[in-house]
């Protein structure tokens, strides 16, 4: 058997116009702003057009392996079923970042026959957002250090500015630096650093923003940093906000491309999933809720993690809720999660499958009696996957009375996703997303919300702050954020914040070691470890081995 | 009188949709890509439709003043001129850098009734090609590091990476850096420093590649610095130039957009005039002749080097040259050669203006007597001129026998370029550039090539280099470098390495500093002082102005 890769699969199939795909996804023309033959933008105004909001599918997952658990896959694949049983659907996903490409993940456009396609232009510069938050991220960092560089009538410390330049690269080389080096009339020497573009707030805020007014709002209240006697000082006081958000005026628009089986798919930002909340933007979900019965749409890492925030922090602003939530099984993790080491997972091994399933019941018990949310898992099958490994997950999880089934889209596309496709529309039509409720009240102390999570989602038996954590929470609070939501930067590997345990570990500590505010995303994130928001590449980058041929045809992409 | 700022301008015209356009150009629907409704790229392919190669002007211009003498205004109001004399007329023009938007300057497509359009798109991420470009150069930036930080198996001396970082930002603080600071799994440290995007030898290549084999080839030959032993690093060793290629495949294709009055604008390209050659792309210059009668193009700041390079760089290259050359000319810069302070220039004196006029005149030989090109002076009148300064200039260069036109583009379009549009057609109709002639060959030694441009051009009495210098260009004669063409880096604001020298200095020597090679670009640069390749925002930024409104749109962008 010749397995095909992700590009040449996607190479393969003939694409649609993307006129053709908008007239599918019920789009008027004068909607439609063209990026090429096969991308578009859509103008916001189509938000004015239809007052309709119709059924909004999320898509989640168990604790996964370092390798993903197919959650994109699935999500394309699931509106495809959909489609092939006549309902009209599409997807809302997060736009890729161009760093990855060119280490080892590849890229994130779905796999094998449930992607998004025109694959290379989405793993690559799209439509451009990502360009575009880098310049206004940079832009502002440029404002920052000019107004320092010219008298810094606004008293900033140099030493205690927040806020990072970014670039979108895997680049560990600057992670940390020293730049204004090199004399009087080049700058002031301080001690700086580089986030990876995705990491930068701006992409949190583009994500969460409503409107371009709501945007530049948000911007305004970004914290660049403090002054010399500990005031914060924000966007707004450097009257940054106005150029910012003409870099980013066609940015907030949600991209249009088209999935394998012709499917429209809102491809729209995609913020980090630690330090941030991990969601494609509220635009893009907000759009593509009006235009067909079905939206599909996904959530970073692992349901604690990615849920959590897409309910407590992207819901809650964008006053939303899902009617069902898919939660992404594979026989790789649950083996993962039963103690095998990651590069055993393909040899079958049904002792460890049991072992590890309670980590996917962990997850299944929180969107069902946390949240009380109607809910499905889909076994994503990958082709190591046996028959014997399949069948037991299945009747043990029916034993359990876990609500389970197969999705085979990555090798059948669509006609893999009917079943999971057909209770999707069961749980939308017979249960009920009534009882759906936050996790927790804004209006509670910081370290209140924090522990709520960490007890009833990761289910940990303490939740430790650092005396510096403590401190910033107060130092927070009285600054008056304390009633943001929270967004908690953990490993995606464990429930807990060490990514060794494994399955449903019990009796952990949860340790904030720092908080965060990101004033303008609006949401306080709590540190409970390193986390990291500037890869590196490996020692033989994928980046060796793409080329482009005489006709501009890539290869090895992935 | 109201006058109008050039962005109300350019909101107050209605713009054709860019299919209109392509219409117009000639360009067959299948290889326009649409971007947005009023900016379009074009596939190479086109290049093989059609074996017409139509007249070719090039707008070039006498030393400029800080504030520019209207080049490309000129350029867009001649094609508008020709094309209400009912010829077929398009113009290939420079694409600007975001980084100068946020601080003084503004835009830089053109201005008052002769700009292209849509201007705030331009001016901002237009096609992304800026994006790429800084991509590319930083993918490759990673790459250097990240090969290094994992053994150095090339031997790279971190000690001499002549590789730059970039970020199209005017961002003194990024002009000296130390990075890989934060200890051992953070980079290495390292001296480096980062150029605006378009003083990128990236972006030079860009603009000299005749299409996606020989853009990889020239990015394959970068050197990016030298070994503990002294040898060239090149791009290729990194095995680089295919994911690089990758992210310029859409970047290399040249940009549609439009002037006020609907002529085709081919906008591709922009780098540096001093360091590298300042000329819009190779391929757009190409397509655009394909396919109207006459392409008007443009080449950076005054003759000396603007036309110098297009001429000894470009058209090499490209195996082209130019029907006539048009020398624009203002009052003001005549008037700040004949020695007024630039703070002064909007009073009549008509002795200065007078005492101008040699540099105009020996830009005018130059290219009559030294390239032996048609050519015309276009008077491009500013409202400050009076007619007495008017009168004035027009009646002696008729006495010395200077072929002179008023223009007055910018308060009237395409109807204030009519004259010289006519003036042109004549030129092309009766005139010949058959004796045509570069320059220098580029055979002869390094040091001759320079000289040749130095004294035949500048007109310097004497060329000193530096023991470096020498030392420099016998080390890349060695190599095997010495083959290639000048491109000489100096101050745009005088025919002397010395900016305050100005009219038309005699008598005076060019110091050549150092010299330094872009071996993918393709020439050997002279340095003849400091060069600034990264700008700084001044005190009170344009950026604090800019602002957009609920509805998207720009304002206060200049």
């Amino acid at each position: 058997m010749i397995v095909l890769t992700d590009i040449e699969i996607a190479q393969s199939c003939e694409m649609k116009p993307i006129w053709e795909i908008a007239d599918t996804a019920g789009i008027p023309e004068e909607y439609v702003e063209y990026y090429g033959k096969y991308k578009a933008k859509l103008n916001l105004d189509i938000l004015k057009k239809e007052d309709r909001d119709n059924r909004l599918i999320l898509v989640t997952a168990m604790t996964p392996t370092p390798a993903g658990e197919g959650k994109t896959t699935t999500t394309i694949g699931l509106a495809d079923g959909l489609r092939r049983l006549g309902k009209s659907a599409n997807v809302a996903l997060r736009e890729p970042s161009l760093g990855p490409v060119f280490g080892i993940k590849g890229g994130a456009a779905g796999g094998g026959w449930a992607q998004v396609v025109p694959m290379e232009d989405i793993n690559l510069h799209f439509t451009g957002d990502m360009h575009a938050i880098g310049a206004a991220n940079n832009l502002l960092s440029a404002l920052i250090d000019n107004h320092i560089y010219h008298g810094n009538s606004l008293n900033i410390d140099p030493r205690r500015i927040t806020w990072k330049r970014c670039v979108d690269m895997n680049d560990r080389q600057l992670r940390f630096v020293t730049d204004g080096l090199g004399g009087r009339v080049n700058g002031v020497p301080r001690e700086d650093g580089y986030d990876i573009t995705v990491a930068s707030e701006v992409m949190a805020i583009l994500c969460l923003a409503e409107s371009i007014r709501d945007l530049k709002d948000r911007l305004s209240r970004i914290i660049i940093g403090y002054t010399f006697d500990e005031k914060p000082v924000t966007v707004g006081d450097l009257k940054a906000q106005g150029a910012m958000t003409a870099l980013l005026k066609d940015a907030i628009k949600p991209n249009l491309v088209q999935t394998l089986e012709g499917t429209p798919a809102f491809v729209h930002g995609g913020p980090f999933a630690n330090i941030a909340h991990g969601c494609n933007s509220v635009l893009a979900t907000k759009v593509a809720r009006k235009l067909s019965e079905y939206t599909i749409t996904e959530a970073g890492f692992g349901a604690d993690l990615g849920a959590e925030k897409f309910l407590d922090i992207k819901c809650r602003y964008a006053d939303i809720k899902p009617d069902a939530v898919v939660i992404v099984a594979t026989i790789r993790a649950l083996k993962m999660h039963g103690g095998v080491d990651k590069k055993n997972l393909a040899p079958e091994n049904l002792e460890a499958l049991e072992k590890g399933l309670p980590n996917l019941l962990r997850h299944v018990d929180n969107i069902k009696n946390v949240y009380k949310l109607p809910s499905v898992v889909a076994i994503n099958r990958f082709p190591t996957d046996t028959e014997a490994e399949i069948d037991m997950v299945i009747r043990r999880c029916k034993e359990l009375g876990v609500n389970t089934v197969l999705s085979n889209v990555w090798a059948d596309g669509g006609v893999g996703g009917v079943d999971l496709a057909d209770e999707v529309i069961r749980l939308c039509d017979e249960e009920s997303n009534e009882d759906f409720s936050y996790l927790y009240d804004l209006d509670e102390p910081v370290e209140k919300k924090i522990r709520a999570i960490c007890k009833r989602v990761y289910r940990a038996s303490h939740v430790a702050f650092t005396k510096n954590a403590e401190k910033e929470i107060q130092r927070l609070t009285s600054m008056g954020y304390g009633g943001l939501p929270i967004c908690i930067a953990k490993t995606q590997y464990s429930f807990s914040d060490e990514a060794h345990l494994i399955g449903a570990p019990e009796g952990f500590v949860i340790h904030v070691q720092n908080v965060r505010l990101s004033a303008g995303a609006g949401f306080i994130v709590a540190l409970t470890g390193a986390i990291m928001t500037m890869p590196g590449l490996p020692k033989s980058p994928a980046a060796e081995r793409i080329d482009v041929n005489d006709d501009g045809v890539i290869s090895g992409l992935f």
